[in-house]
């Protein structure tokens, strides 16, 4: 139960996929997970996105210098500029800072 | 492209839902975002669920006090308890502030 995620920098993406190109998006996607996760500062990624196209990513960061670096990385970058031309009807980027957290598992 | 939730008290949900009592949870998750819709200092959710069963729903509230009083509801309380009987095989709750957001729409 206990948090582990006090003061870290959460990173909240929402957006609303286009129908197009499914195959590209999803290796952009998989290539993106795995970029963030070799990023210094990086603690962990949640993603879930329904069958109406809406998705929500989390991303946190131990700082905010982290989650600035990870927003102005160049492969970053250019997949962001593919998204706004290709997968994504809109988005959203809502960065918080982390005051409590805590966790529940089945016995 | 302007932020408008900077001070709001995110809180992210994620997640992961057990096979049982489809019925049951989804008429509960309804019930949770209409009830939510009516608290004192709410100021909207988002809510995205993969077809693996893991899902994220992130609420926005003015301020910390409308959070924690939504958490204390004696409804959502009680729908807390069947989700750990029912519905979840596992959740957690970050509580965060926000710093700073922006949106994107295809023109």
């Amino acid at each position: 139960m206990g948090g582990t995620r006090q003061g870290q920098v959460a990173v909240i993406f929402t957006s609303r996929r286009t129908r197009d190109d499914d195959a590209g998006y999803e290796e952009a996607a998989a290539a993106m997970d795995a970029l963030a996760a070799r990023q210094p500062g990086y603690c962990g990624i949640d993603s879930a996105r329904g069958a109406d196209g809406f998705g929500i990513t989390v991303s946190y960061w131990e700082d905010e210098a982290a989650a600035l670096a990870w927003r102005d990385h160049p492969d970053h970058a250019t997949t962001r500029a593919a998204g706004r031309a290709l997968w994504y009807d809109d988005y959203s980027v809502t960065v918080c800072t982390v005051a409590r957290d805590y966790r529940w598992h089945r016995a």
